[in-house]
């Protein structure tokens, strides 16, 4: 089969920053031995697709299909993938190949490879009838997970799942979640069933009781001096999902000692962080990219057992320019996901 | 014994910022329950002594007696001591006393306690005959070391080694220290000893040969930008001891994936720190403050069975300013100690 399959593969594209996605289609050549190929059943809507598809951090390579919140299932599989059968459904994120052999990779740790392949820059992705990745990223989807919501997982969710690895967290701690939109109500589902005191900061009294039926234990206006001041010194981790910036510090304060303030958010100017504030109470700022094959299978067997999906609004892909619009206007509660009808 | 004791104190006291210290004596009342009492034999001069002199931070408070780098013989215990004998030699540091029942506390971080007292703030340190300090801050000495040199590793020494147990770091780890003067030097013996690749960045070229006679494998100038990459992505842990505005960028850049850049340098400008180079790598900044009494005697242990002690000039006490000003000027390899002569 390896080295036989050719494929047109149509899609939706973006030819230049800030224009209207386009139909498109594209000649995806012979399918290496370590691929496989996805056939797309549904595709969430990233921030990130939409950071590409407009070229905000500069690194575009057009044209751009985005999508690399897939799932799909396995149409073709390379001589050397491993583990996988062709009819078998998968999810696929935002990494689509790593090189298997630097330090981070043999480690398990293909998240962190430097010259790894991202699913939608210089590789076409979900926003698109079919798409190929390296079989070591194609990760099985557990049996009783709805598919047509967990394609958020394996962005957002992992975006969000893999701080609680990084940092050892225990169900003891207590931890915060910043920005409640598409990754940020992942957070508070994961980390509720992780077991840990959940507090959730937002500026929109609007969100209040669905956030508490999230599983937060606490929600926490993040424009109240009062309110953070009550929670100072209170919480081992907080996640920053929100990619503009936040007055640091108050966030800074209301870590515990020896706490953590995890960045997942791509906010683009520089975090002012005062070195006293990390001195005194043993404090750390740290970030960290989604997550390793390994991670992704163990938070979907997670997620499989408690139950946990993202809340998604379904739009059918030729829909694609709407669902981008409404993504952009704020209004998602709280993922938007495509539904493949080419 | 207990609340019996009354001692008048002879001492080197600052009276305002910015001006030499001179001879003073206090009284310092009954010893608490809780308190022992010790003769200074040895006391380390430290930056924070000449910070809190001066109110470089704002929260001295006059007259200071400082010194928390003290060695000395146990000349009173009061009845609640515990572990402790009179005559017995120990070392005090940074903090003379914590509240015991926090949450900090109870778990064995004491360092972290909130309302734990600095030896020199609001309290009178060790740049006198004697001074006191709760029993759990009195950490005995092993036998075979010289106490003439022990002083430095009572603050000096546990803010560089304290970094090794919060990031549980491991010989295989390849970790870097900024600044090469009093707690680098000690940084560098420690982290040779503890088994792991030493880097040490200097700007100062004189330095290179003794540097490297400390334990370090290689040494970068932190100002060739050549240097500089041609270390990126290699570093695990790097401790920042410096108290003035670095590259920040590049040492995040020399970080391998999953490193930390450690900061116990109390610089007053806050550090700017991009997501991106937290996210990427999934990188931290960190920091901490001294250790806890568990930590220093674990540090006063391993220095003894390696064969640890810093570099120190040594001043008789009736020359502090003499000394003070030797360790203002720089030129200070590496650490003074003033030998109590009342």
């Amino acid at each position: 089969m390896s080295g036989t399959v050719m494929t047109t593969i149509r899609a939706y594209a973006a030819l230049a920053a800030n224009q209207p996605l386009q139909a498109f289609q594209y000649e995806a050549g012979a399918l290496k031995a370590h691929e496989v190929e996805v056939k797309v059943e549904y595709c969430g809507i990233c921030h990130s697709d939409i950071s590409v598809i407009d070229n905000e951090w500069g690194n575009s390579i057009y044209p751009v299909v985005g999508g690399h919140e897939i799932i799909g299932k396995i149409t073709a599989l390379g001589a050397e993938a491993r583990g996988l059968e062709i009819g078998q459904t998968v999810g696929i994120g935002w990494t689509a190949d790593s090189c298997q052999y630097c330090d981070p990779c043999i480690h398990g740790k293909q998240n962190l490879c430097a010259t790894s392949t991202a699913t939608i820059i210089g590789h076409h992705g979900g926003f698109a009838e079919k798409v190929r990745a390296s079989w070591q990223w194609a990760i099985p989807l557990p049996d009783n997970v709805d598919p047509a919501k967990m394609g958020p997982m394996l962005c957002g969710g992992i975006t969000v799942f893999a701080p609680l690895l990084q940092h050892n967290t225990l169900p003891i701690h207590k931890v915060g979640v910043v920005g409640i939109g598409g990754l940020g109500h992942m957070a508070i589902k994961l980390f509720k069933a992780w077991g840990c005191e959940v507090t959730a900061f937002s500026s929109n009294p609007e969100k209040v009781d669905e956030v508490k039926a999230m599983g937060a234990h606490q929600v926490v206006s993040s424009r109240s001096k009062a309110e953070l001041a009550k929670i100072k010194g209170t919480l081992d981790l907080i996640v920053s999902t929100v990619n503009v910036p936040l007055e640091w510090n108050s966030y800074l304060s209301a870590l515990a000692p020896e706490g953590t303030l995890h960045v997942v958010g791509a906010v683009l100017e520089p975090i002012p962080v005062p070195a006293f504030s990390l001195i005194g109470g043993a404090k750390s700022v740290s970030g960290s990219p989604t997550g390793s094959p390994w991670a992704l299978r163990t938070m979907l067997d997670f997620a499989a057992r408690h139950g946990i999906a993202p809340q998604v609004e379904e739009f059918p892909m030729s829909q694609i320019n709407e669902a981008i619009e409404h993504v952009k206007s704020g209004k998602a509660r709280y993922r938007v996901v495509l539904k493949a009808d080419f």
